[in-house]
């Protein structure tokens, strides 16, 4: 039985328990929320050892980190650093988007090492096995497609990006409109040249069925990937990508039907003014579906930064009701991420969560900041740096300028405020 | 005649026209707004080389940058040096906050040094005096801070920080109330203890006249500071900070009243959804007055980023008509900042203003981001670095990782979704 099958049967799962306890929060509430849709378990059945991981409303807003190897890039030993690194900064997930190399046994190697849910993007296995087999993407059939996608559900993979909203008329709705940076989703631009090459509808949406009962097997969550969302804040917010977000909301409605747990991926590059609106729109238009943003990145020019680009997005967007955030790192727009942009991605990408969980009220998420703040009016340093979201980068800030004076930094001296005012 | 005079006879001064040009806006625009105080020309009369900045409504946001020494950190060198770096990352104001050393060399130094406009903390001049002199800052009269402000104005200064809002009434405020972290501005909390030693009303607040007089002569700004501004997020928008910004209101309906340009400074450390009601509040209270944030930080939590909590807090501060931030470096709370802090802080300072603009509708923001996204569709490398908001960096990243084809990067490779959309 599926996580909402058990909950329509009055039933709370071991895993609706864990992730009660994990969120603090009551286990009927998870189990609600799960029957509705409103939150989803992020754990395939097969993963056994997994914690699961519970995202969606009222709960703490979640950080994925995107992991793997590219073309240019195939060292399995970086990725599982890279892996290591993210666990140890705080991601909740963690996305394997390899594509150079043997992606069938990085996947697996990172699967086993990964105390975290791990996502993948099957789409990216059928394009590069197209390659192996001397033919194009455009020219494999429905089933390569399928079969991918059912191979990571049986490696044990918690989630899947499926472009199921990259439909023919939503590319010519791109088309009709003009956009500046067209489709800047690997799997949406996959699908958009597979369509138009074979002359035929997306085979993920025209038989989404056979997906959805993939995902049911596994209690694998689907989650529906933004394929046309936008590349720059000029494109954002556009006919194509609100096409596609009411298919998204469509197909979710049947995955709910189904028994079969989902999330709403969403863009991208937007203005900080349109922020709301977006969530909103995909709140309403997906049943409340959780929401799975990328970014979203505030401006365009700021590549090399990036993960703050897109932390002031992703806190603007956790705040408004966004439930999960995929981190963004400093080499966004540039080449594959190194270990420690891996680390800087992720804190960032925390720091926007714990910001917006605190304006939208998540339980104990003021507290936090609350202790950290005595803690600082104590000039107490030890506890500064223990409460902080990263005690080994505030050590070493506070090591690299030692005061005179133990008790104040060497900003202020003698002139700490909080010493004076603790006089 | 001070700018305001001059706008009040019609006048369209020569900092008026410079500065129209500068923001692509009419130069009568520039001079209504001065007239009615919501934007004001930075520049001390006595700096006739400085170009002068415009700040406030409908004009592009500004950043300011601290520097300066510390007691526990006296090198001019060093200082010098963020003053160059912080120009060359485009910071449009510094301020000199030196408390260690000969800070008036210093000072001097630094003006001389500077192509953009500085302001100053002319209380820290006399609380550092005040030990020279072998006594305590509470000892000084009211003569001593004049004399401070009026030796920096005499300097060149082009604004400088005045506590004129701590009052009995509203450190009484604050100690009826409660809070966790008290007074955490250095001029704030040296006021108070001022107050409470001497049992006599804020000198600056009392005698507020002889401050705008001194101000009026060089046509210096004066940057109301909030020196009762919240040190954590439980503190703020609290009844001490808002008491404080109802009397900043009334003084700077004063200032205007006299001819005197001034802005307003806020806070420090503000959840999210405070955010947008501090602006209007202040916007409301003071008359439409220049806003001056510093931060705002969204959370307690993160020693060490605090660029980034920053620039999440100026970036909806800005979109919401914030119109100057000051930038918050990765090093504040745990010591004085270095050279490489300095940058940081000051692009991720940028980052946030600019995406402000963009939400905002300041003239020309847009089109920045238009154009970087046209080179990236473009798949032009040397234009997307030039166009970024620190080509350097940009470069730096891209070529730390050399893709096999030069037209992609080491992400996606042969898989880059702008390359298959382009076919």
């Amino acid at each position: 039985m599926t996580q909402i099958d058990s909950a329509k049967e009055g039933i709370i799962t071991t895993e609706m328990k864990q992730a009660a306890i994990a969120e603090g929060v009551q286990p009927e509430l998870i189990r609600e929320r799960v029957l509705d849709g409103t939150a989803i378990i992020v754990k395939n059945i097969l993963r056994r050892q997994l914690k699961p991981l519970a995202v969606g409303r009222g709960l703490r807003t979640k950080v994925n980190a995107n992991i793997g190897t590219s073309q240019d890039r195939i060292n399995l030993e970086d990725e599982l650093e890279k892996l290591r690194v993210s666990m140890e900064a705080g991601a909740d997930a963690v996305m394997d988007l390899s594509t150079g190399g043997d992606i069938n046994a990085i996947r697996r190697a990172i699967l086993d090492e990964s105390s975290v849910p791990i996502g993948t993007v099957p789409i990216y296995q059928a394009a590069l096995e197209s390659g192996k087999k001397g033919k194009s993407f455009v020219e494999l059939g429905a089933d390569d497609m399928f079969d991918a996608i059912e191979r990571h559900a049986e490696d044990g993979v918690d989630f899947v990006t499926v472009h199921c909203g990259v439909t023919q008329k939503s590319v010519e709705r791109i088309k009709k409109q003009g956009r500046i940076m067209g489709i800047v989703s690997r799997g949406g631009a996959l699908t958009a040249e597979w369509m138009k090459f074979n002359k035929k509808e997306n085979p993920l949406y025209d038989d989404f069925g056979r997906l959805v009962k993939i995902a049911k097997k596994y209690d694998m969550v689907l989650s529906l990937g933004d394929g046309l969302r936008p590349g720059c804040l000029a494109d954002a917010t556009d006919r194509a990508q609100i096409d596609e977000l009411v298919t998204l909301g469509e197909l979710a409605a049947v995955c709910l039907g189904e028994g079969v747990q989902v999330m709403i991926e969403g863009p991208g590059h937007v203005p900080i003014d349109q922020i709301e609106a977006n969530i909103l729109l995909q709140k309403r238009l997906c049943n409340g579906a959780p929401f799975y943003v990328l970014g979203p990145l505030v401006t365009d020019i700021a590549p090399g930064y990036d993960h703050i680009t897109s932390a002031i997005g992703g806190a603007i967007a956790a705040s408004a009701g966004a439930d999960f955030l995929c981190y963004v790192t400093p080499t966004e727009h540039l080449g594959l991420p190194g270990i420690e942009d891996v680390r800087q991605g992720v804190i960032a990408s925390r720091i926007a969560a714990h910001a917006g969980d605190i304006a939208k009220r998540v339980n104990g998420a003021m507290e936090a900041d609350k202790k950290l703040a005595r803690a600082r009016k104590a000039l107490d340093w030890n506890e500064q740096i223990r409460l902080s979201i990263d005690p080994i980068r505030t050590k070493a800030v506070r090591d690299l300028s030692p005061p005179e004076d133990a008790s104040v930094c060497t900003m202020c001296g003698s002139l700490c405020a909080i010493k004076i005012d603790n006089r």
